[in-house]
């Protein structure tokens, strides 16, 4: 499959294609396929290529792309051509690309929307895109909880969804009153009221719930969906298996591209400015901080010109210490993230990362006083980056531990800014142990 | 329910509790839920909270654990127990934790082991655990293709497994021929061959493939499962939903811990000699890459001597090449990842990231070198940051692409090991780049 896709690249990245082949081509592949594809195309190539697919094929491609993608795209395309593409959009692919296009077409889109697919528009719009209550599925088995056994099976019998392996049961009023296993359908009597049959495992899932939180309940609860019910426990419709493993394929990619700072609806050929202006902000902030640092190092500059070899073991000390409280801070966000952190433990954990760090420090401290006095000739600046390194190491562990948390508490998401922070902390405790103890003892 | 595991947390890190109450608290769990409270715990309480629990509980919960709390937790267990513990182990769970185990209690395990399940275990671990074919699920619907549909539904109603909404046919060899959905069954008449009944979208996936390319499969096949065979096309089993979304939320947890160096099965309090020992080969591979940065600082000793703002300075230098180079990193290592970079893209990718890394470097470099103007008062020097700056950037944009395709074609993970390459290249040609312009326009 990934041999097809490189090869379709191979193919369109040429200008003298023949449509014919590439739609044929196209047509063995998925439209999620076809789209990261077109994705790894350069624009130009991307709006050739757009131009020679069919045109039923191309909503269901343009719905597979990343935001970014999708945004280049439809900026080239003319509000005819858009208007055809949306003429039997569903209330799921509109929520899937409402976000890339402006106002005006999404009202073009909803006008052509049958009601109920328009009403599931409207129902997911308000929430955000990373909550359930976006993605809820609409096709789904819902029976009264009143009925009989044979008749849940007849329902069975009409059509079955993918990943549909219960029966929702529902009050008068639309809510939710529990699940019945098909396998509880296929045993039970023919006049059983399945209400006898509800499962006690199967639980539902709030509409405002994350979406990986919810990934969590429904692999914990060993069943292909759960119901998705709003505050008053009124059936919505439901979140299942394919849902739930695209939440985390997702997540993951996301997680990847945010340690650069970066968006994971990234394109691979964004236009040059596009790109530049997104990676620009975390190049500023990085900038601010590493100008923090230059402003403490500034302040030992007497003791720079007379110890050059200070300047030149600068980033060992800095380095140091950044990779020991990164790895601190990791162990501490995965912790906050699994709910293991709480008020009791956190002595504990403390204490070992100090003493751990306090270890590590000891150790590296030789080595680095050793190699140190061995190039330079100069035992007393061995002692000086010796005792630096402990220093920073220990402090590294202790903001390591204290700046999550502290995240956490203010509700700011330390999987994201914790290194920046902490980076910024290692790098002038580093520089100010390293040159200040340098000072003290060198001159 | 996380309020829950916090409440088990706070009970069991005191040291007076009543093993009655612990244990109610804990039925109202599932075992992975007590598994996380048990590693949130320092050592001694986690030994005393693990006597607490009744014997009937304990493996379920061992199974959860991480690796590396499991084996902490093994090794203070003494031959009677882990002989009961094991008693009635399954393949599965013997797969799970044969890792944490001396091979002496793999073999006390084995021989308690009735000879399906043995089996089950000997196939199983020949695959390393990144592999589908140590985690076949071996609870399926299995029937001979020469049946009819009648048959084929009375199978349905003896059992159903979780995640099952398939039949999956074999031949007399044993070899699989194809799947028939539940609801193909439902439609058909009594003495339709269920051969007839078999889905065109259902495939199978190779016991050798890994779990995230797996996971990815079942995706897209939009099915709860799929069969899993050997290179004969033998049905081992299958690979379905739950473990899906288990090796998503796995890798997801890896991929953060992996940013620090770290293993995904480390243990919050782990002993501070295994910490300080696992965080060391991360802390020694980065001082070897900052000693070699040192190395090319101390190249121009004479002119940090002469102009001290230098080394004031180089920090500013060195990191803003290193976080444009992670930007270019990231966007091409997950390229790599998706199979979207092939031979005739990357020139127009390399292209592209150039000019991003120009215009990026030229507009941070007129800022960098305002800022230094204005702080040194000493115009050449605001050029000659400026210069290293835009020189650090398209260098950095350059290895950026460069670097992770190197790897990739010397099947060297990108992922794990170019941002350390990368960073190297960027500090060392940073330092470079700053302080030879300044030993020749400054002094």
């Amino acid at each position: 499959m990934q041999n097809q896709i490189a090869d379709l690249i191979e193919t369109l990245i040429q200008d003298d294609y023949s449509p014919d082949a590439v739609n044929k081509a196209m047509s063995a592949l998925t439209p999620d396929d076809v789209a990261l594809a077109l994705e790894s195309l350069p624009l130009a190539q991307r709006k050739q290529a757009w131009e020679s697919i069919k045109y039923a094929n191309r909503l269901d491609i343009l719905v597979e792309m990343r935001g970014e993608s999708r945004q280049l795209l439809l900026r080239e395309l003319d509000d005819i051509e858009i208007e055809t593409l949306f003429s039997d959009v569903d209330a799921e692919d509109l929520l899937e690309i409402a976000d890339s296009l402006p106002n005006r077409l999404v009202d073009i889109a909803l006008n052509q929307m049958d009601n109920k697919q328009r009403e599931y528009y409207q129902q997911g719009i308000v929430y955000d895109d990373d909550i359930v209550g976006r993605w809820i599925n609409h096709d789904l088995l819902i029976a009264s909880q009143s009925i009989r056994a044979s008749e849940a099976l007849r329902l069975l019998k009409k059509k079955t969804p993918n990943y549909t392996d219960m029966v929702y049961l529902v009050n008068r009023t639309g809510r939710w009153v529990g699940c019945v296993r098909f396998e509880q359908l296929f045993k039970a009597q023919d006049h059983e009221p399945v209400s006898n049959l509800i499962d006690e495992d199967c639980s539902f899932i709030l509409a405002n719930t994350e979406l990986t939180k919810a990934s969590e309940l429904l692999e914990h609860s060993g069943l292909t969906a759960l119901p998705v019910v709003d505050e008053n426990h009124v059936l919505l419709g439901r979140f299942h298996a394919g849902l739930a493993m695209e939440t985390w394929r997702l997540a993951n990619e996301a997680q990847q591209m945010s340690t650069a700072g970066l968006n994971e609806e990234s394109d691979l050929f964004a236009p040059v400015k596009c790109s530049a202006a997104n990676r620009g902000i975390w190049l500023g902030i990085n900038l601010l901080t590493a100008f923090l640092a230059s402003a403490f190092i500034n302040l030992f500059e007497a003791t720079l010109q007379q110890v050059v070899a200070l300047a030149v073991l600068m980033p060992v000390v800095a380095s140091m210490g950044g990779i020991a409280g990164s790895q601190t801070l990791t162990l501490i966000v995965r912790g906050l993230a699994l709910g293991q952190i709480t008020r009791s433990n956190l002595k504990s954990l403390l204490s070992k990362e100090l003493k751990v760090g306090g270890l590590n420090g000891v150790l590296w401290a030789i080595i680095i006083g050793i190699i140190t006095l061995w190039w330079f000739n100069n035992p007393m600046l061995g002692v000086v980056i010796a005792l630096a390194i402990i220093l920073n190491i220990v402090m590294a562990a202790l903001f390591g531990v204290l700046i999550p948390v502290l995240l956490d508490k203010l509700r700011i998401d330390p999987a994201l800014s914790g290194s920046v922070v902490l980076t910024t902390v290692t790098d002038i405790a580093g520089f100010v142990a390293f040159l200040g103890l340098g000072t003290i003892l060198l001159l």
